[in-house]
Protein backbone atom coordinates (compact mmCIF):
# COMPACT_ATOMS: atom_id res chain seq x y z
CA UNK A 1 0.00 0.00 0.00
CA UNK A 2 1.59 3.13 -1.26
CA UNK A 3 0.72 5.56 1.27
CA UNK A 4 1.34 3.27 4.03
CA UNK A 5 4.72 3.07 3.29
CA UNK A 6 5.11 6.46 3.09
CA UNK A 7 6.58 7.33 6.56
CA UNK A 8 8.69 3.57 6.58
CA UNK A 9 10.57 4.97 2.98
CA UNK A 10 13.93 5.47 4.13
CA UNK A 11 15.44 6.91 0.91
CA UNK A 12 19.26 6.73 1.96
CA UNK A 13 21.66 8.81 0.28
CA UNK A 14 23.51 7.44 3.03
CA UNK A 15 23.81 3.91 1.77
CA UNK A 16 24.52 5.10 -1.81
CA UNK A 17 27.69 7.02 -0.21
CA UNK A 18 29.01 4.28 1.77
CA UNK A 19 28.42 1.64 -0.85
CA UNK A 20 28.95 1.45 -4.35
CA UNK A 21 28.45 4.33 -6.04
CA UNK A 22 26.77 4.34 -9.55
CA UNK A 23 26.96 7.02 -12.16
CA UNK A 24 23.27 7.81 -11.78
CA UNK A 25 23.68 8.29 -7.92
CA UNK A 26 26.65 10.36 -8.50
CA UNK A 27 24.86 12.39 -10.94
CA UNK A 28 21.44 12.80 -8.92
CA UNK A 29 23.73 14.38 -6.50
CA UNK A 30 25.51 16.73 -8.33
CA UNK A 31 23.00 18.09 -10.37
CA UNK A 32 21.70 19.06 -6.81
CA UNK A 33 24.89 21.42 -6.44
CA UNK A 34 26.06 19.23 -4.02
CA UNK A 35 30.02 17.84 -3.11
CA UNK A 36 29.22 14.38 -2.71
CA UNK A 37 32.60 13.89 -0.24
CA UNK A 38 31.54 17.31 1.78
CA UNK A 39 28.56 15.52 2.57
CA UNK A 40 29.52 12.19 3.58
CA UNK A 41 31.89 13.86 5.76
CA UNK A 42 29.26 16.28 7.40
CA UNK A 43 27.19 13.13 8.12
CA UNK A 44 27.64 10.93 11.07
CA UNK A 45 29.53 13.16 13.84
CA UNK A 46 30.93 11.32 16.43
CA UNK A 47 27.58 11.43 18.25
CA UNK A 48 25.57 9.69 15.46
CA UNK A 49 26.08 6.16 16.52
CA UNK A 50 22.72 4.54 18.07
CA UNK A 51 22.08 3.49 20.62
CA UNK A 52 23.58 5.81 23.11
CA UNK A 53 24.77 3.66 26.12
CA UNK A 54 22.03 3.91 28.63
CA UNK A 55 21.60 2.98 32.04
CA UNK A 56 18.34 1.83 34.00
CA UNK A 57 16.88 5.44 35.82
CA UNK A 58 14.71 5.73 38.72
CA UNK A 59 11.70 6.94 37.25
CA UNK A 60 10.66 8.69 40.66
CA UNK A 61 13.88 10.49 41.16
CA UNK A 62 13.49 11.21 37.55
CA UNK A 63 10.22 12.73 37.90
CA UNK A 64 11.10 14.83 41.26
CA UNK A 65 13.95 16.29 38.90
CA UNK A 66 11.68 17.09 36.29
CA UNK A 67 9.58 18.80 38.40
CA UNK A 68 12.04 20.78 40.22
CA UNK A 69 13.54 21.51 36.24
CA UNK A 70 10.24 22.93 35.26
CA UNK A 71 10.90 25.70 37.32
CA UNK A 72 13.74 26.69 35.78
CA UNK A 73 13.50 25.63 32.07
CA UNK A 74 10.05 24.78 31.53
CA UNK A 75 8.70 21.48 30.29
CA UNK A 76 10.56 20.04 27.47
CA UNK A 77 14.17 21.10 28.29
CA UNK A 78 12.70 19.88 32.05
CA UNK A 79 12.41 16.38 30.18
CA UNK A 80 14.97 16.01 28.57
CA UNK A 81 17.29 17.49 31.69
CA UNK A 82 15.59 15.51 33.99
CA UNK A 83 17.39 11.92 31.97
CA UNK A 84 20.11 13.22 30.43
CA UNK A 85 21.43 14.69 33.83
CA UNK A 86 21.30 11.66 35.31
CA UNK A 87 23.41 10.24 32.75
CA UNK A 88 25.84 13.09 32.27
CA UNK A 89 26.61 11.45 35.87
CA UNK A 90 26.86 8.05 35.29
CA UNK A 91 27.36 7.47 31.74
CA UNK A 92 28.95 10.55 30.67
CA UNK A 93 29.90 11.22 27.28
CA UNK A 94 28.07 11.74 24.19
CA UNK A 95 25.26 13.49 27.33
CA UNK A 96 27.37 16.14 28.58
CA UNK A 97 27.99 17.45 25.02
CA UNK A 98 23.75 17.60 24.43
CA UNK A 99 23.64 21.21 24.68
CA UNK A 100 20.08 20.18 26.39
CA UNK A 101 19.07 24.00 27.93
CA UNK A 102 19.00 24.84 24.94
CA UNK A 103 15.59 23.40 24.31
CA UNK A 104 14.18 25.86 26.59
CA UNK A 105 12.06 27.09 23.57
CA UNK A 106 10.06 23.92 23.83
CA UNK A 107 7.96 25.73 26.38
CA UNK A 108 4.30 26.74 25.93
CA UNK A 109 3.99 24.52 22.99
CA UNK A 110 7.27 25.90 21.41
CA UNK A 111 7.90 30.02 22.01
CA UNK A 112 4.31 30.03 23.75
CA UNK A 113 2.31 28.85 20.25
CA UNK A 114 0.73 26.11 22.01
CA UNK A 115 1.67 23.39 19.59
CA UNK A 116 3.14 20.12 20.43
CA UNK A 117 3.06 19.99 24.50
CA UNK A 118 6.66 20.56 25.44
CA UNK A 119 6.83 17.87 27.20
CA UNK A 120 5.74 15.46 24.65
CA UNK A 121 8.61 17.17 22.65
CA UNK A 122 10.66 16.94 24.88
CA UNK A 123 10.42 12.73 25.44
CA UNK A 124 10.82 12.19 21.67
CA UNK A 125 14.04 14.02 21.39
CA UNK A 126 15.13 11.61 24.52
CA UNK A 127 13.67 8.17 22.72
CA UNK A 128 15.30 9.28 19.49
CA UNK A 129 18.53 10.59 20.60
CA UNK A 130 19.10 7.43 22.87
CA UNK A 131 17.79 4.52 20.81
CA UNK A 132 18.27 6.59 17.37
CA UNK A 133 16.80 7.70 14.35
CA UNK A 134 14.58 5.01 12.03
CA UNK A 135 17.17 5.56 9.12
CA UNK A 136 17.22 2.31 6.68
CA UNK A 137 18.23 -0.93 8.39
CA UNK A 138 18.03 1.26 11.56
CA UNK A 139 14.99 0.38 14.78
CA UNK A 140 12.06 2.42 14.60
CA UNK A 141 12.04 2.01 18.83
CA UNK A 142 12.90 5.18 19.27
CA UNK A 143 10.30 7.24 16.88
CA UNK A 144 7.27 4.67 17.74
CA UNK A 145 8.06 5.36 21.68
CA UNK A 146 7.88 8.84 21.31
CA UNK A 147 4.04 8.11 19.69
CA UNK A 148 3.68 5.77 22.16
CA UNK A 149 4.33 8.60 24.98
CA UNK A 150 2.32 10.97 22.87
CA UNK A 151 -0.74 8.65 23.41
CA UNK A 152 -0.09 8.11 26.75
CA UNK A 153 -0.41 11.65 27.30
CA UNK A 154 -3.53 12.11 25.45
CA UNK A 155 -5.87 9.03 27.66
CA UNK A 156 -4.00 10.12 30.55
CA UNK A 157 -5.32 12.07 33.72
CA UNK A 158 -2.68 14.39 33.89
CA UNK A 159 -1.02 15.04 36.12
CA UNK A 160 -0.52 11.85 37.04
CA UNK A 161 2.75 12.70 39.11
CA UNK A 162 2.65 13.86 42.61
CA UNK A 163 5.82 15.74 43.35
CA UNK A 164 7.13 14.53 47.45
CA UNK A 165 7.27 18.10 48.39
CA UNK A 166 4.95 20.27 45.97
CA UNK A 167 5.33 23.97 45.76
CA UNK A 168 1.33 24.62 45.73
CA UNK A 169 -0.30 22.34 48.41
CA UNK A 170 -3.75 23.29 47.01
CA UNK A 171 -5.34 20.49 45.02
CA UNK A 172 -4.31 20.55 41.35
CA UNK A 173 -7.63 19.12 39.25
CA UNK A 174 -6.93 16.25 36.71
CA UNK A 175 -7.90 16.11 33.32
CA UNK A 176 -8.23 13.90 29.83
CA UNK A 177 -6.23 16.27 27.31
CA UNK A 178 -7.16 13.90 24.29
CA UNK A 179 -4.33 15.49 22.44
CA UNK A 180 -0.83 15.52 22.45
CA UNK A 181 -0.87 20.07 21.78
CA UNK A 182 0.07 21.95 24.62
CA UNK A 183 -3.49 24.75 23.28
CA UNK A 184 -5.59 21.91 24.01
CA UNK A 185 -4.34 20.00 26.93
CA UNK A 186 -3.57 23.14 28.92
CA UNK A 187 -6.69 24.83 27.48
CA UNK A 188 -8.90 21.93 28.81
CA UNK A 189 -7.30 22.12 32.24
CA UNK A 190 -7.81 25.84 32.89
CA UNK A 191 -11.41 25.26 31.96
CA UNK A 192 -12.29 22.71 34.15
CA UNK A 193 -9.91 24.62 36.96
CA UNK A 194 -10.94 27.87 36.78
CA UNK A 195 -7.87 29.04 36.93
CA UNK A 196 -5.77 31.23 34.32
CA UNK A 197 -2.56 30.91 32.58
CA UNK A 198 -0.07 32.71 35.12
CA UNK A 199 -1.57 31.34 38.16
CA UNK A 200 0.47 29.27 40.91
CA UNK A 201 -1.80 26.29 40.26
CA UNK A 202 -1.73 26.26 36.44
CA UNK A 203 2.11 26.63 36.84
CA UNK A 204 2.28 23.37 39.34
CA UNK A 205 -0.36 21.73 36.82
CA UNK A 206 2.58 22.03 33.88
CA UNK A 207 5.05 21.19 36.56
CA UNK A 208 3.81 17.85 37.59
CA UNK A 209 2.40 17.49 33.96
CA UNK A 210 6.26 17.83 33.13
CA UNK A 211 7.76 14.91 36.17
CA UNK A 212 4.62 12.69 34.93
CA UNK A 213 6.04 12.45 31.34
CA UNK A 214 9.49 11.84 32.60
CA UNK A 215 8.57 9.22 34.73
CA UNK A 216 6.53 7.16 32.47
CA UNK A 217 9.47 7.65 29.61
CA UNK A 218 11.94 6.17 32.07
CA UNK A 219 9.60 3.18 32.60
CA UNK A 220 9.53 2.64 29.10
CA UNK A 221 13.39 3.17 28.39
CA UNK A 222 14.20 0.82 31.80
CA UNK A 223 11.77 -1.66 29.73
CA UNK A 224 14.19 -1.06 26.58
CA UNK A 225 16.78 -1.88 28.51
CA UNK A 226 16.02 -5.24 29.52
CA UNK A 227 14.64 -6.61 26.37
CA UNK A 228 11.58 -6.04 27.28
CA UNK A 229 10.01 -3.47 24.75
CA UNK A 230 7.34 -3.87 23.15
CA UNK A 231 6.28 -0.52 21.50
CA UNK A 232 2.28 0.35 21.28
CA UNK A 233 3.27 3.16 19.58
CA UNK A 234 1.94 3.93 15.61
CA UNK A 235 2.33 6.24 12.93
CA UNK A 236 -0.87 7.50 12.81
CA UNK A 237 -0.42 8.90 9.24
CA UNK A 238 -0.90 5.24 7.94
CA UNK A 239 -4.67 4.80 9.17
CA UNK A 240 -5.01 8.28 8.27
CA UNK A 241 -3.75 9.14 4.89
CA UNK A 242 -2.89 12.25 6.63
CA UNK A 243 -0.33 13.22 9.38
CA UNK A 244 -2.75 13.40 12.27
CA UNK A 245 -4.47 13.17 15.71
CA UNK A 246 -7.09 10.87 16.42
CA UNK A 247 -9.25 13.15 17.85
CA UNK A 248 -10.67 15.06 13.86
CA UNK A 249 -13.94 16.21 15.98
CA UNK A 250 -11.80 18.23 18.20
CA UNK A 251 -11.70 20.42 15.70
CA UNK A 252 -13.41 19.60 12.44
CA UNK A 253 -16.60 19.14 14.64
CA UNK A 254 -18.94 16.99 11.99
CA UNK A 255 -17.23 17.58 9.26
CA UNK A 256 -14.42 15.77 8.66
CA UNK A 257 -12.80 16.42 5.15
CA UNK A 258 -11.65 12.83 3.54
CA UNK A 259 -7.84 13.41 2.26
CA UNK A 260 -7.67 12.86 -1.38
CA UNK A 261 -7.35 8.85 -2.49
CA UNK A 262 -4.11 7.44 -4.00
CA UNK A 263 -5.44 6.01 -7.54
CA UNK A 264 -5.68 2.02 -7.11
CA UNK A 265 -3.08 1.02 -10.26
CA UNK B 1 0.87 42.26 34.64
CA UNK B 2 1.48 39.09 35.36
CA UNK B 3 0.01 36.80 32.64
CA UNK B 4 2.03 38.55 30.49
CA UNK B 5 5.28 38.52 32.59
CA UNK B 6 4.60 34.08 32.50
CA UNK B 7 6.73 33.48 29.86
CA UNK B 8 9.33 35.82 30.50
CA UNK B 9 9.90 34.44 34.05
CA UNK B 10 13.57 32.72 34.53
CA UNK B 11 13.24 31.29 38.26
CA UNK B 12 16.80 30.53 37.44
CA UNK B 13 18.10 27.81 40.16
CA UNK B 14 21.65 28.41 38.36
CA UNK B 15 21.45 32.03 39.84
CA UNK B 16 21.12 30.46 43.17
CA UNK B 17 24.11 27.12 42.67
CA UNK B 18 26.82 29.83 41.34
CA UNK B 19 26.05 33.07 43.30
CA UNK B 20 25.85 32.97 46.87
CA UNK B 21 23.44 29.99 48.01
CA UNK B 22 21.17 31.12 51.15
CA UNK B 23 20.31 28.52 53.86
CA UNK B 24 16.14 28.89 52.71
CA UNK B 25 17.52 27.92 48.64
CA UNK B 26 19.91 25.29 50.07
CA UNK B 27 16.58 23.54 52.27
CA UNK B 28 14.15 24.48 49.17
CA UNK B 29 16.66 21.98 46.76
CA UNK B 30 17.53 18.96 49.45
CA UNK B 31 13.40 19.02 49.98
CA UNK B 32 13.57 18.48 45.74
CA UNK B 33 15.08 14.80 47.39
CA UNK B 34 18.36 16.19 44.92
CA UNK B 35 21.91 16.64 45.37
CA UNK B 36 22.95 20.14 44.56
CA UNK B 37 26.26 19.57 43.85
CA UNK B 38 25.24 17.08 41.42
CA UNK B 39 23.11 19.08 40.12
CA UNK B 40 25.80 22.31 39.87
CA UNK B 41 27.81 19.38 38.00
CA UNK B 42 25.04 18.78 35.46
CA UNK B 43 24.68 21.74 33.93
CA UNK B 44 26.31 23.77 31.41
CA UNK B 45 27.62 20.95 29.30
CA UNK B 46 31.00 22.14 27.54
CA UNK B 47 28.48 22.82 24.58
CA UNK B 48 26.31 25.01 26.72
CA UNK B 49 27.70 27.96 25.93
CA UNK B 50 26.01 30.24 23.69
CA UNK B 51 25.78 31.82 21.26
CA UNK B 52 27.33 29.19 19.30
CA UNK B 53 29.97 30.16 16.32
CA UNK B 54 28.48 31.21 13.69
CA UNK B 55 29.66 32.16 9.78
CA UNK B 56 27.03 33.25 7.36
CA UNK B 57 25.74 30.93 4.88
CA UNK B 58 24.30 30.97 1.24
CA UNK B 59 20.32 30.69 1.52
CA UNK B 60 20.34 29.17 -1.97
CA UNK B 61 23.19 26.80 -1.38
CA UNK B 62 21.57 25.96 2.11
CA UNK B 63 17.94 25.51 0.18
CA UNK B 64 19.27 22.98 -1.82
CA UNK B 65 21.02 20.88 0.58
CA UNK B 66 17.74 20.94 2.52
CA UNK B 67 15.50 20.01 -0.61
CA UNK B 68 18.17 16.93 -1.21
CA UNK B 69 18.29 16.37 2.77
CA UNK B 70 14.20 15.75 2.92
CA UNK B 71 14.76 12.69 0.45
CA UNK B 72 16.60 11.13 3.40
CA UNK B 73 15.56 12.18 6.35
CA UNK B 74 12.55 14.74 6.25
CA UNK B 75 11.37 18.22 6.95
CA UNK B 76 12.50 18.52 10.68
CA UNK B 77 16.50 17.04 10.26
CA UNK B 78 16.57 18.54 6.49
CA UNK B 79 16.51 22.02 7.84
CA UNK B 80 18.87 21.17 10.54
CA UNK B 81 21.20 19.30 8.88
CA UNK B 82 21.20 22.23 5.74
CA UNK B 83 23.20 24.50 8.21
CA UNK B 84 24.70 22.24 10.48
CA UNK B 85 26.37 20.25 7.78
CA UNK B 86 27.88 23.54 6.25
CA UNK B 87 29.38 24.68 9.72
CA UNK B 88 30.76 21.19 10.79
CA UNK B 89 32.95 21.91 8.05
CA UNK B 90 33.32 25.44 8.37
CA UNK B 91 33.45 25.47 12.21
CA UNK B 92 33.46 22.39 13.08
CA UNK B 93 32.70 21.38 17.11
CA UNK B 94 30.19 21.81 18.74
CA UNK B 95 28.09 21.46 15.65
CA UNK B 96 29.83 18.47 14.96
CA UNK B 97 28.60 16.35 18.45
CA UNK B 98 25.18 17.66 17.54
CA UNK B 99 23.32 14.33 16.62
CA UNK B 100 21.67 16.01 13.82
CA UNK B 101 19.69 12.33 12.64
CA UNK B 102 18.32 11.77 15.75
CA UNK B 103 15.62 14.49 14.67
CA UNK B 104 14.63 12.77 11.70
CA UNK B 105 11.39 11.99 13.91
CA UNK B 106 10.15 15.63 13.69
CA UNK B 107 8.81 14.23 10.08
CA UNK B 108 4.83 14.18 9.60
CA UNK B 109 4.37 16.38 12.24
CA UNK B 110 6.42 14.54 15.09
CA UNK B 111 6.01 10.96 14.19
CA UNK B 112 3.42 11.49 11.79
CA UNK B 113 0.98 12.87 14.11
CA UNK B 114 0.19 16.10 12.15
CA UNK B 115 1.70 18.52 15.15
CA UNK B 116 4.26 20.89 14.28
CA UNK B 117 5.48 20.78 10.91
CA UNK B 118 9.13 19.61 11.42
CA UNK B 119 10.59 22.35 9.62
CA UNK B 120 9.35 24.65 11.59
CA UNK B 121 10.56 22.60 15.05
CA UNK B 122 13.69 22.26 13.08
CA UNK B 123 14.30 25.96 12.10
CA UNK B 124 13.62 26.23 16.21
CA UNK B 125 16.09 23.86 17.22
CA UNK B 126 18.52 25.41 14.99
CA UNK B 127 18.11 29.22 16.17
CA UNK B 128 17.69 28.15 19.77
CA UNK B 129 20.79 26.06 19.49
CA UNK B 130 23.08 28.48 17.85
CA UNK B 131 22.09 31.84 19.45
CA UNK B 132 20.70 30.01 22.59
CA UNK B 133 18.01 29.73 25.13
CA UNK B 134 16.26 32.81 27.00
CA UNK B 135 18.15 32.06 30.54
CA UNK B 136 17.90 34.59 32.67
CA UNK B 137 19.93 37.37 31.64
CA UNK B 138 20.39 36.06 27.98
CA UNK B 139 19.24 36.86 24.75
CA UNK B 140 15.64 35.55 23.30
CA UNK B 141 16.69 36.33 20.03
CA UNK B 142 16.93 32.53 19.77
CA UNK B 143 13.10 31.73 20.78
CA UNK B 144 12.10 34.95 18.84
CA UNK B 145 13.83 34.04 15.69
CA UNK B 146 12.12 30.82 16.30
CA UNK B 147 8.45 32.03 16.82
CA UNK B 148 9.30 34.80 13.33
CA UNK B 149 9.99 31.58 11.30
CA UNK B 150 6.62 30.17 12.42
CA UNK B 151 4.02 33.24 11.99
CA UNK B 152 6.51 33.48 8.28
CA UNK B 153 5.42 30.26 7.44
CA UNK B 154 1.99 30.76 8.44
CA UNK B 155 1.63 33.76 6.02
CA UNK B 156 3.74 32.57 3.24
CA UNK B 157 2.32 31.14 -0.43
CA UNK B 158 4.24 27.65 0.36
CA UNK B 159 6.37 26.14 -1.27
CA UNK B 160 8.03 29.54 -2.01
CA UNK B 161 11.36 28.04 -3.00
CA UNK B 162 12.43 25.79 -6.43
CA UNK B 163 14.97 24.12 -6.31
CA UNK B 164 17.67 24.32 -9.14
CA UNK B 165 16.99 20.58 -10.32
CA UNK B 166 13.14 19.13 -8.78
CA UNK B 167 12.80 15.70 -8.51
CA UNK B 168 9.36 16.61 -9.99
CA UNK B 169 8.60 18.54 -12.72
CA UNK B 170 4.70 19.17 -12.59
CA UNK B 171 3.75 22.17 -11.10
CA UNK B 172 3.71 22.30 -7.25
CA UNK B 173 -0.07 24.45 -6.55
CA UNK B 174 1.09 27.31 -3.69
CA UNK B 175 -1.06 27.56 -0.48
CA UNK B 176 -1.06 29.50 2.61
CA UNK B 177 -1.32 27.23 5.72
CA UNK B 178 -2.33 29.92 8.08
CA UNK B 179 -1.00 27.30 11.01
CA UNK B 180 2.41 26.44 11.77
CA UNK B 181 0.68 22.89 12.15
CA UNK B 182 1.83 20.07 9.59
CA UNK B 183 -1.74 19.03 9.31
CA UNK B 184 -3.28 21.74 8.75
CA UNK B 185 -0.13 22.87 6.06
CA UNK B 186 -0.48 19.83 4.72
CA UNK B 187 -4.12 19.69 4.69
CA UNK B 188 -4.63 22.50 2.82
CA UNK B 189 -2.26 21.79 0.25
CA UNK B 190 -3.62 18.17 -0.69
CA UNK B 191 -7.16 19.48 -0.51
CA UNK B 192 -6.02 22.26 -3.32
CA UNK B 193 -4.20 19.39 -5.31
CA UNK B 194 -5.92 17.16 -5.39
CA UNK B 195 -3.24 14.96 -4.41
CA UNK B 196 -2.55 12.18 -1.64
CA UNK B 197 0.04 12.15 0.81
CA UNK B 198 1.78 9.55 -1.17
CA UNK B 199 1.66 11.12 -4.26
CA UNK B 200 5.17 12.67 -5.70
CA UNK B 201 3.46 16.20 -5.61
CA UNK B 202 3.43 15.78 -2.11
CA UNK B 203 6.71 14.64 -1.02
CA UNK B 204 8.11 17.16 -3.29
CA UNK B 205 5.90 20.28 -2.01
CA UNK B 206 7.29 19.65 1.70
CA UNK B 207 10.95 18.62 0.30
CA UNK B 208 10.66 22.39 -0.87
CA UNK B 209 8.66 23.85 1.85
CA UNK B 210 11.63 22.04 3.89
CA UNK B 211 14.17 24.71 1.71
CA UNK B 212 11.90 27.48 2.17
CA UNK B 213 12.02 27.47 5.40
CA UNK B 214 15.74 26.65 5.33
CA UNK B 215 16.20 29.57 3.08
CA UNK B 216 14.76 32.09 5.53
CA UNK B 217 16.24 30.76 8.43
CA UNK B 218 19.49 31.56 6.97
CA UNK B 219 18.48 35.10 5.95
CA UNK B 220 17.65 35.59 9.33
CA UNK B 221 20.98 34.01 11.03
CA UNK B 222 23.08 36.51 8.62
CA UNK B 223 21.24 39.35 9.65
CA UNK B 224 21.48 38.36 13.01
CA UNK B 225 25.52 37.36 12.85
CA UNK B 226 25.51 41.18 11.17
CA UNK B 227 23.83 42.73 14.18
CA UNK B 228 21.23 43.53 12.00
CA UNK B 229 18.41 41.06 13.19
CA UNK B 230 15.28 42.96 14.82
CA UNK B 231 13.23 40.43 15.67
CA UNK B 232 9.20 40.62 14.39
CA UNK B 233 8.56 37.45 16.50
CA UNK B 234 6.60 37.52 19.52
CA UNK B 235 5.42 34.95 22.44
CA UNK B 236 1.48 34.49 21.83
CA UNK B 237 0.70 34.07 24.72
CA UNK B 238 1.05 37.08 26.07
CA UNK B 239 -1.81 38.25 23.72
CA UNK B 240 -3.99 35.36 24.15
CA UNK B 241 -3.38 34.23 28.17
CA UNK B 242 -3.24 30.73 26.59
CA UNK B 243 -0.27 29.10 24.43
CA UNK B 244 -2.34 29.66 20.96
CA UNK B 245 -1.94 30.07 17.42
CA UNK B 246 -3.54 33.20 16.33
CA UNK B 247 -5.73 31.14 13.78
CA UNK B 248 -8.64 30.34 16.31
CA UNK B 249 -11.55 30.38 14.03
CA UNK B 250 -9.80 27.19 12.37
CA UNK B 251 -10.80 25.27 15.19
CA UNK B 252 -13.25 27.21 17.25
CA UNK B 253 -15.60 28.14 14.49
CA UNK B 254 -17.51 30.99 15.88
CA UNK B 255 -17.44 30.03 19.25
CA UNK B 256 -13.86 30.64 20.52
CA UNK B 257 -13.78 30.09 24.68
CA UNK B 258 -12.39 32.91 26.59
CA UNK B 259 -9.15 31.97 29.26
CA UNK B 260 -10.26 32.49 32.83
CA UNK B 261 -8.69 35.56 33.53
CA UNK B 262 -6.74 36.66 36.46
CA UNK B 263 -8.12 38.57 39.67
CA UNK B 264 -6.95 42.15 39.47
CA UNK B 265 -5.25 43.22 42.49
Amino acid sequence: MEIGKLLDEKLSRRGLIKGAVGAAGIAALASGGLNIFTQAEAKEGPTEKWPWPYVKLDPEKTAEIAYEEWYRVFCGAAVINSIFSQLREKVGEPYKSFPVDAFKFLEGGMSAWGTICGSNAGANVVTNVIIGPSLKGASEDGMLMGSEMMQWYCDAQMPVYTPKSPKVTAEIPKTVANSPLCHVSVGRWMKAAGKPLGSPERKDRCARVTASVAYHTVELLNDWKDGKYKTKGVLPAKSFNIPAQSNCMDCHSGNVPTPPAAKKV
